[in-house]
């Protein structure tokens, strides 16, 4: 039996497991990867201390820094259910492993919202990309279309028809864009761009691999059909929150709501932390304070129930 | 008119200023310095992706990032009264000047507690320390006393009594000891310490330098004098908030009521972040995460008041 069991091997999670491991906590790490969506994130200058990093490059400090505590860890490992049980918790890993501990910080963060498309699933890897920042090279020299025009679809957009795309299409759905002003300028003075609004697809088509998209102009109510190779998906995402039921409650983007000061849920021995919690500002710093906040929780109320 | 006043320069003030620079608010930091408590860390091994630095450096790294930034600066200069002037606010430094902002961020920390006892002042910087980190060096051979026994009084007995000094007393008033179990161990096991309990201290004698302390034994109901050349003052500290009077709300311990998801105070574009707020934990980590959600939030604010 753990002390505690930390979900998620992001910013919020790591910094859990330093502060846990320096408290001598009997714990254990579950989580996919050590980057989440922190593996997307090419350029960095928000972390302080730190002028300018890469996602991939920061995590791996902090991966570095978690390794020099005995800590026990399972990679490429998802959770899949948690309940209570007796006096503590149990964990079912999508590998069928079954863990129990005493408390849990849930710091699984989020995953990309998918478009519910006809092809979307048929090309997944095959032109149909989640993660833009992985696979953009793959796409030098091809025609993309990114789907959705808030920062990040702009911010990609930017990225490919600067050093990839020959053309690119950002498809929005509704008449607004919600993207910075300052992205916004970008995108007009880039003339690969072209920004589609009041676009909403219907199919992604192709062969092997994807060969073109088609997508309903609400304003002229027409279908129209152009041709790409890459579909990039930037319409958000959802909190990976939805295996702990009625353990929690959830807001209405399916957030965890918690205690802002002590990162508790409504359930006793349960925190949870970063990306995937209620917290205002989804940062990079933001998270990985929250997640010292959950260790320090978790170690105040195993202090008070040994 | 700035857009933003940061008061404070440690790790919660200059993340805020970090994220307001990117934000391209119009902000103006005032501060003492660009350390605050940490120039008095020693040895840091919880800032995530560093296994081990000290509190100069990391705040080295962070001034260093803040400097690739436009962003104004008073150093060397202090907040002595701040109040609502029309749509903002009026900020008075120590050295007289006036300054008026549309929203502040309070991240002023917090300042060592004194110990109020005669000799105090008169031998301030002749023996008598608020800073063990700072000065400790200068007590190499000599015997010192440790007013204080949390966690804080026994590492630095700890720290003097293996480095620098031949003998070193703790003076802990209560009868109880706050400090860890892990410390307690370690000071019994150190035969240059001695732990005195129930010891009030009740002046400090010398004549150019500290060379005695009187101080009351409440078991006995007696008075001791003790040779000493040092008094290292570890009695906590107070949060730097008295220039903000009823602008904000405070707990019993002076430190600013916020609201933990967003760092607003009561006052409508006043915000607080870091230890001289009532954040439960006072660590590097979460002090940044703070600075960095009261940037937002009066980036936020200004966004709706233009």
């Amino acid at each position: 039996m753990y002390d505690l069991v930390i979900v998620g091997g992001g910013p919020a999670g790591i910094t859990a497991g330093i502060y846990a491991a320096r408290k001598k906590i009997k714990t254990l790490i579950v989580t996919k990867d050590f980057q989440g969506q922190m593996g997307k994130a090419s350029v960095i200058e928000n972390w302080p201390g730190i002028k300018k990093t890469s996602g991939p490059k920061l995590m791996a400090s902090f991966k570095n820094h978690l390794n020099k505590f005995k800590i026990e860890i399972l990679e490429e490992e998802g959770v899949i259910n948690l309940e209570k049980q007796g006096n503590g918790f149990l964990i079912l890993t999508d590998k069928a492993k079954e863990v129990v501990s005493k408390s849990v910080i849930i710091a699984s963060g989020k995953n990309p919202r998918p478009l519910k498309v006809s092809g979307e699933e048929k090309f997944l890897g095959k032109g149909v990309v989640y993660c833009a920042i992985c696979d953009a090279p793959l796409f030098s020299g091809r025609k993309i279309a990114v789907i959705g025009g808030g920062n990040s679809g702009f911010e990609t957009a930017i990225e490919m028809a600067t050093k990839y795309s020959p053309k690119v299409y950002i498809l929005e759905s509704s008449l607004k864009i919600a993207a910075d002003e300052s992205l916004q300028k970008k995108v007009e003075n880039n003339e690969k761009i072209e920004l589609i609004k009041g676009a909403m697809l219907e199919e992604i088509k192709g062969g092997r691999f994807v060969e073109s998209i088609k997508y309903k102009n609400i304003i002229l109510n027409e279908s129209k059909e152009i041709e790409v190779q890459g579909v990039f998906v930037e319409i958000g995402s959802i909190p990976a929150a939805n295996f702990l039921k009625d353990l929690v409650n959830c807001n209405e983007k399916g957030e965890i709501e918690i205690n802002h000061k002590t990162c508790e849920t409504k359930t006793e021995g349960l925190f949870a932390a970063g990306d995937v919690t209620d917290i205002r500002d989804k940062q990079i710093i933001t998270a990985s304070g929250e997640g010292a906040k959950a260790a320090l929780s978790a170690y105040s109320f195993l202090s008070k129930k040994n």
